[in-house]
């Protein structure tokens, strides 16, 4: 993928070269703290990519880009107050680092600041970036409140499940594209086909990282292997093996997956092995390849070089077979 | 002031036509609930009143004074959590009544809505509002973090106590008459000056507030007498008392304003004694009047009719002697 790899140097070298330190200083610092702590920068890379592919101008990309990635990251400040979450990236999260109302504040100006790089859109073009950013934004809050919701649900239904990580993950990827898209002079059909495309992918990614998070490798995933499962987390796993396991079994995974005070390594192995039972890899590995037809179907559709097509196809397929 | 009452019939009719109820419920109720509680809506009234002043088209102005509704009680949202407020408007705050991650969640989800209203703005405005927009709510999370960091701090400054009611209450009154301005189809310069008359009735605005608070009457004030003084609030009654009080009666207000086991109403009643003893309220009231000249200088520049120019001034006025 080393053309994603000319796109992430082009992004990463503009992001890491803003400024966000100003006054006052208890807002600004954990902003730039936040922003700072790295990440793989995948959504704003593809918005810079896409709108080259379609435009050959990734400069008008660069602001509507840094956006993105500004908002992902707000998301994530304030994810994790509301999931009490200690680590990020290997780092204390804001939340953990300063306090509660710190990273509220500095989220919600994460949220203005990623408003202000929309406003350096090229004006022809800022009224549907907006747009889609607006929408993507509040998409991503009601996936959150689904997510949030599910805490204190024992069983979730696949349904359910599906609308959740459609809004709190694809949409983004999504809209990534779209954005990229529309700043590069698509036609708003073939915007809304890689939308599609980026949608469909960013199932793909969530569904694989519910598998990787409970059966990964954690020297290659960089997370420590079943956090989902300690957290009670309703993962596709969960949600397709309470579907599939019946009577004791099914009994069994609801006890011990909501059980706060057994060993952390029992628990774990003991999930695992339900999971197993109920065959919940193999279902998650058709279902991820359903999504990926979807996506291949949307980037048939496409109306671009062949060399792109196969830079967003290998994209896609990268994501189905990720080990890290 | 019967011309800003027909302007406040318009807006609070169309506020009150708006659906926010939605699925998820969980969000979205939240949102309904904080938006339906009312208050004078001055900030979108001044919106489209100014729109209509300048160009006769106060429809222009109804989808970004909604946008500006939306945000200020997002920010109200957010600071009660930070303020552990438990009363708003006389119901219990969005953060008591649900719980803290709701009232964060429900509280980003209003900030994209308003932002949503803001994309309806008519497309040749939208680049302007939306500039105006974003940056007056990166300044009111400045002016929230200002307002924070003074908890911890016994002494004040004024230029910084001045600095905080600027960004936190004054720019979106600035704001609020600026958007006006730009959709009436003001020039840059008025609307500019728009903004500084606006920003000073602000100040006069937060001046007179931080007064009522200790020195008004609860039964038109509406609120609590003395509220500031129990949570220890850097006002200005106590910005200027500690600069202009003296050796023991300074150590005095020291001690007493933040000792939080004394009695309420006999710290409440010492407090303003001291106070009065410093002579807050006429420091307060020049200071008052400052801005108020402030307004009237901004306002004898802008090209308006007498008529509508009178009924601004009347306004000014009208925040100087306020005690509501």
């Amino acid at each position: 993928m080393e053309i994603i790899k000319k796109y992430q140097d082009i992004f990463c070298s503009e992001f890491r070269s803003l400024k966000f330190l100003k006054n006052p200083p208890e807002l600004y610092e954990p902003i730039d703290y936040a922003l700072s702590a790295g990440g793989k920068r995948i959504r704003p890379v593809l918005t810079v990519m896409i709108c080259d592919f379609f435009g050959n101008n990734y400069q008008d990309a660069i602001n509507p880009a840094i956006a993105i990635e500004i908002f992902h990251n707000f998301t994530l400040v304030h994810d994790d107050i509301m999931d009490d979450a200690p680590i990020r990236r290997g780092k204390p999260t804001v939340y953990k680092k300063y306090n509660s109302n710190t990273a509220i504040l500095s989220g919600d100006t994460m949220f203005a600041k990623a408003y202000e790089f929309v406003t350096f859109t090229r004006e022809d073009k800022l009224p549907a970036v907006l747009k889609v950013f607006t929408k993507t934004a509040m998409e991503v809050c009601e996936g959150q409140q689904y997510d949030m919701n599910f805490e204190s649900e024992k069983v979730v239904s696949l349904a359910e499940y599906l609308l959740m990580i459609q809004l709190k993950t694809a949409v983004l990827m999504g809209a990534s594209l779209k954005i990229g898209a529309i700043l590069g002079g698509a036609s708003e059909e073939q915007a809304n086909l890689i939308f599609e495309f980026g949608e469909e992918v960013g199932m793909v990614f969530q569904l694989q990282d519910d598998l990787l998070d409970t059966f990964g490798d954690e020297t290659t995933f960089g997370k420590r292997v079943g956090g989902d499962i300690l957290d009670c987390k309703k993962t596709y796993l969960y949600v397709n093996a309470m579907e599939k396991l019946q009577g004791a079994k099914r009994d069994e995974l609801l006890e011990v997956y909501h059980d706060l005070n057994m060993d952390h390594q029992v628990k774990i192995a003991k999930v695992q092995e339900l999971f197993r039972e109920a065959g919940v890899i193999d279902d998650c590995k058709i279902l991820m390849h359903k999504h990926h037809v979807k996506s291949m179907d949307a980037l048939d559709k496409i109306n671009l070089k062949p060399e792109y097509k196969q830079v967003l196809s290998d994209f896609a397929e990268s994501l189905l077979v990720r080990d890290f």
